[in-house]
């Protein structure tokens, strides 16, 4: 294995990724996925992950205690701001730094854009962007790239289709951003007044070959070899009326299937509520909890890579 | 030791139990209970333990965390559901798919009956029902019968006496399913708003000797070896006066055992209010603490038969 | 090292160490800095941290987590008493029983004066006191006294400046009684409405050279070796122009500095919010997260004399 880039270095954008630096997590994570426990076990013992969400995770927060359980390692944590010091008006660089006194790496999601950035210069020790402001969720880009380079045995080449509210959801603009680094087809599909923000597109245009849509149409679906869907939240639409309509249009099941390609590959970084049909779950093409699970893997192999400064094997 | 054929097995309800299976769990719970430290930690280690309590609980919680942190496991979870993703509306089905990617064994508590046997099927690793609806909450019947053959040295043969409110607590209909595969004679306890619901009476008849009763009179106190007491809720009562007379009968102090046995065994599943006096907690009749101490001992053999295809020894 | 007197004992006041106690537990803290991970996460290895609080806390009760992972141990327990068994009327003595029963050290924190005691009488495993009612909070008068000790080498001879609210903090009575133990200056500063209740300036008199001020006055800053700043909560002023003027004589910043030794230590239990400028965060004179690395190093160490005979080397 090359040298350990990653040793003791924060992941705070997926913008500060070069494409070497994908491609060796990637091999990481199929590296530590075949450990045995044993041998895997000791590659966090006795370390402590520290993790403050300001904002509401269930799913990351588990996967990351998960993930650290799993090297051997330990959780603890600020998730229930109502019982915190926060409370109390203390502010982020404190806390920040209380937590960096008490663990060995941290895990952060905060509202605000560059909250990660900021805790990074503060912090002695690793810190990892678990969501910030609206752009930014980097170890969700990476697991989604792992996922499809795992099921597709390929990225370059593929034509991609992102459904669903493009403008508030920060997975999808790290996705996007992730996704320069390859030479795809992408096809962006939401309405149009939750399409992606102007500004991103301009900075990926030229990386990517880019479709905007307003529909989930035939031609869209019968090109894609994934479709990566993002929940469309009611509170966005002031008419709901208009809200229905999207939400029928743009639901996943096995009609839209028909019209896709047999082996199209199905994404969601979850929750889902009910823009996948739960018909589709079973099929080949879901691949939704799939990804999950390699969410797991990857942020082990990711905390490894960060805890230690080379691995075995 | 026999076949353990809970390796890998689902705990959903106490139905599913026969006499043998619950003498191999109480086996167990004895083997485990005397492991030197060093060979019960192996049992759990590097195995992660996912709860979901979408009903408030303590005492179940963090016994099931006490007892895979012997095993030497690890235990990561929600319950908080104000600050998880069933906020955003994720169905349980998605709920226990994700959990099911990130544990080893799920403990599951939720207010509808009939949602561990849902969660069983979707989940690829077992699951611990921890209660669901108003009947099921196997492993407290568990440790129920497991304190009362340690205590009194036998089940069969024995007259128990269920007292307090009947209608609403699951640990009572769990705790007599789990007796009809034992010879004994039931006394149950309750204001007559307040009884066994008829078509769980009819369910057990005939494999039990059942006698009702409105009152804790002085004949049930003399036939009984064991007096179960369960909290009696305010809110049940339209009539707070008839709250008064109930909560007043029913109370276990000095006066009720001057009229018992003298070896009588007085249990309850706790949170107790006041249906127990403090005073007595320093007699040997008093064994609801040691109740929860067997708790913690049996959920640990639970899960160290479910996560192992056999145990040492 | 001499006998340890701490093992399975009781932390509930620090009314109760003598001289002695306190080195011993300084010597301990040092001798578990600095042993090596490996030995160091024997010393709790399957051993259970019980927590319980009654009041909001981030920093202690993550101090103590982290302290207890330090030493291979887990830790369980309630911080949100919404989500608990307290809700549903159940006694603190109860609570304390059953947590005792699932854990190997119970740490506590709780409103009531005397809670503590009350809980170390009942519990089987040692207590640790992490904050009752308004004077107790030995751990932390621990911490503070051990990181007097690292940074000026010494507590005899020194002139130590408390400043803030000293009416309402129990760190600063805490703090108070442990310097008895010592022979040192003290200057107690503080509006008048908010001065150290008098009860206990008799209790501590005779034994400490006090002087009283109403403001941080030159004299007191040129004569300080140490400065210990707490937090002055707006609630506390029926007069919000009372409040401000505190406030802003109070803060400490470069001014402060500039008029103060060379080497003043500045000292603050944490979370602040404006007491002390952050300009002065990169000082050498600021100790304040030096300060909460210690509490975590120094709980750890009383963790380890609790749950062990005696300490390796």
């Amino acid at each position: 294995m090359s040298s350990n880039s990653f040793y003791d270095r924060d992941i705070v954008s997926i913008k500060d990724f070069t494409k070497d630096d994908l491609e060796f997590i990637f091999d990481a994570t199929d590296k530590v996925s075949k450990l045995r426990p044993a041998e895997r076990s000791e590659l966090g013992k006795g370390r402590t992950l520290g993790y403050i969400f300001y904002e509401p995770s269930t799913r990351t927060r588990m996967s990351f205690e998960a993930a650290m359980a799993s090297l051997g390692g330990s959780s603890i944590g600020i998730s229930d701001l109502k019982s915190s010091s926060v409370e109390k008006g203390e502010s982020l660089a404190d806390t920040i730094r209380i937590i960096d006194l008490y663990s060995d790496v941290i895990v952060l999601r905060h509202p605000l854009d560059g909250s990660s950035r900021f805790a990074a210069e503060l912090s002695q020790n690793p810190i990892i962007n678990a969501g910030s402001g609206s752009e930014e969720h980097p170890t969700q880009a990476l697991l989604d790239l792992y996922t499809i380079l795992k099921e597709k045995k390929k990225i370059d080449g593929l034509s991609i289709a992102i459904v669903g509210d493009l403008k508030y959801g920060r997975t999808v603009y790290s996705l996007l951003y992730a996704l320069t680094n390859y030479d795809v087809d992408l096809h962006l599909v939401s309405p149009p007044s939750l399409a992606v923000r102007k500004e991103s597109i301009y900075e990926v245009q030229g990386k990517l070959r880019i479709k905007e849509h307003s529909e989930l149409a035939d031609g869209v679906l019968s090109d894609a070899d994934v479709i990566y869907v993002t929940r469309i939240q009611r509170e966005r639409f002031p008419d709901l009326q208009e809200y229905e309509k999207v939400r029928g249009t743009y639901t996943i099941d096995e009609n839209t299937l028909a019209k896709a390609k047999p082996d199209v590959a199905v994404m969601h970084p979850l929750p889902r509520v009910d823009e996948i049909s739960q018909n589709i779950d079973h099929t080949k093409n879901a691949i939704y909890f799939k990804q999950a699970s390699y969410g797991k893997e990857l942020r082990a192999a990711l905390l490894a890579l960060m805890l230690n400064e080379s691995l075995p094997g």
